[in-house]
């Protein structure tokens, strides 16, 4: 039976992408051209082959995100998480530090790593409500004004473990901000105007866990003191191609793959109006009945991540376990906040989420 | 037509494994159950099937290198140019820096990144004979005496662009030896009596890129900072079980199956003699007549990369294209040295290398 990927990353991947990585394995004609008869995971970084695959993601995110020559596009090991140190450790100092707005365990994590440093404040928090609302644009702007100097603001865009999501990035004129986008990049259009620098793992939307994209305002990859490392420098990566050091070779063609079928697919405009449809039609169970208690503030819900209870919290290992003989993979919560939760990536289709939203009508009859 | 890889790395992978790969990127029965209907590329890195991989490829390692519990296995996104800058970070400080043994571009690389820290010299070098020989043991472990205090002794177990590799590491008693092992790990049996940590990229010999494996001695990962980000501790890596993020799980579930392949084949003692018998079919060829020149002295000639000139240097693309036109890819010496190079890791069979030896011994009969 083939299952349907609703966790929360590695996410679900495109059939279609499934399909081509198994083709390009073994040396089949057109990779075999292309990389001289060996397969894809075999090929030199320094092979052009490769540097075709490399500077087609490059461009491809570019165009997508509609990124002017002032951008930088990075491809780089590791994830978000090694952007939690990285961007203080090049874009701030200790008396000028970045200010964190916290909207979950992701941001808390963010900050955790910014203070190690010495570089980072809280800026405003959605805690008190145990994370199931967004600060409102108002008290953030406002804080932002009595805050001292500010490197930048950084901020989450959606929240994989509670399941909230910036409708719209908000709008901080006058200061840099700084967004973890690894769970919305390309699940919508790019907010270019209200962000300076964006860093994202690869693993919900965009391919396999291995890779982190880094989008930025080139004037902000020049702020690293000397003592730091070319290898976590930013502009050293930037003036290297991203081949400062060997790639995750395979991850990036896949990625390059996923955003070929992305272009495919119409874009983020078309798949922004999808994973909208896609939510709606779970969400709608859900709001449909007290048996089921979505926890995210109605109007902070994210497309990306539906995070839900039942009434009856015995429920919901079955729901888990029912979901699962059925092809519904990866509902469970995250750890810290147990639950239910469906992740509705790019990958997901419409009929995807459609049959999900069938299953849990389907469990309420039958169990509520 | 299937070609051969005999590119310094991405290297080389055995054909089992690819075959293996092709067969789990769309459900297959195996790998649905264990995955609950997914493919490897989906998986969720807390789900128990990834998980099991990932210990598999742990233990395989402690058992594969000899390793007791004194010992932490880390598996880490970046290859060996993280460790550059993070072994200094994490083990050293400004009074008490690393001493580096410089062999090549990759040792002067790590110097590099320890010097911008502030905490890393050089101890000796080879740069006086071009990299073409290394420092010997008796004046390393002088310069030793009269260095003042040393965090720990740095040096490169194999030197992919010059062709040269420790015959043995050096015995040096009452330091703390760092290896990049980059491209030699596993080749040969691990020297665990003569170092205390040791660090590799796995696309060498291990898997493909996108993986570092860390081997170290458990006392010495204690020795971070209180300002050192935990993604860049070593200690908190130890302490999440290499699950502090989201780890490449594709590149690590590939590493276990070649870990696998490797323990088929018998071991880092029979593919050290099968490595030996590989480089000695080559260098015999080279050594055969003055119309080939080996770079490295004898004495220090690498096992796993080849490096050699013609005298006629404009026949060396010559070889290159004709090689690559009979599925031999990858003969190019490194950009910094130009020249011509074969490497034979761990996944070159004897018969490819033998080939490759017969279609040298051809070339020169045809243009010598």
């Amino acid at each position: 039976m083939r299952a349907i990927n609703f966790g929360a990353g590695p996410g679900a991947l495109p059939r279609s992408v499934l399909e081509r990585a198994r083709e390009q394995l073994l040396e089949t004609e057109g990779f075999a051209v292309r990389g001289r008869g060996l397969p894809v995971l075999e090929w030199s970084h320094r092979s052009e082959a490769y540097l075709r695959v490399h500077e087609g993601v490059r461009s491809r995110l570019r165009r997508l995100c509609g990124l002017d020559e002032e951008w930088e596009v990075l491809l780089l090991q590791g994830g978000a998480s090694v952007h939690f140190a990285q961007v203080p450790l090049n874009l701030a100092r200790a008396a000028w530090p970045g200010r964190y707005v916290l909207t979950g365990v992701w941001a808390r994590k963010a900050l955790e790593e910014a203070r190690r440093l010495g570089r980072g404040n809280a800026l405003a928090s959605g805690e008190d409500t145990g994370f199931t609302r967004l600060p409102d644009e108002v008290s953030v702007r406002r804080a932002l004004a009595e805050a001292g100097p500010t490197a930048y603001v950084h901020l989450t865009t959606n929240n994989t473990i509670h399941g909230t999501q910036w409708p719209e990035v908000p709008d901080l004129p006058g200061s840099a901000v700084v967004a973890d986008a690894s769970s919305d990049l390309l699940s919508r259009p790019f907010p270019r105007d209200r962000v300076s620098f964006v860093y994202a793992g690869a693993q919900k939307n965009l391919g396999p866990a291995g890779l982190g994209i880094v989008l930025a305002r080139r004037e902000l990859l020049e702020r690293a003191a000397a003592d730091v490392p070319a290898i976590w420098r930013y502009a050293d990566h930037a003036a290297r191609g991203s081949l400062l050091h060997t790639p995750p070779t395979f991850v990036v063609w896949m990625v390059g793959e996923v955003l070929s079928w992305l272009e495919g697919e119409g874009g983020p405009i078309a798949l922004a109006a999808r994973n909208e449809r896609k939510a709606a039609r779970i969400y709608e169970v859900l709001d449909g009945s007290p048996f089921w208690q979505p926890t995210a503030h109605p109007a902070h819900r994210s497309r990306m991540n539906v995070v839900f209870r039942l009434a009856d919290p015995a429920l919901e290992p079955e729901v888990v376990r029912e979901a699962a003989e059925q092809g519904f993979v990866g509902l469970a919560g995250h750890r810290a906040v147990g639950g239910l939760r469906a992740s509705l990536y790019n990958a997901i289709s419409e009929q995807e989420a459609a049959a999900l939203a069938a299953f849990l009508a389907d469990f309420e009859r039958r169990r509520g």
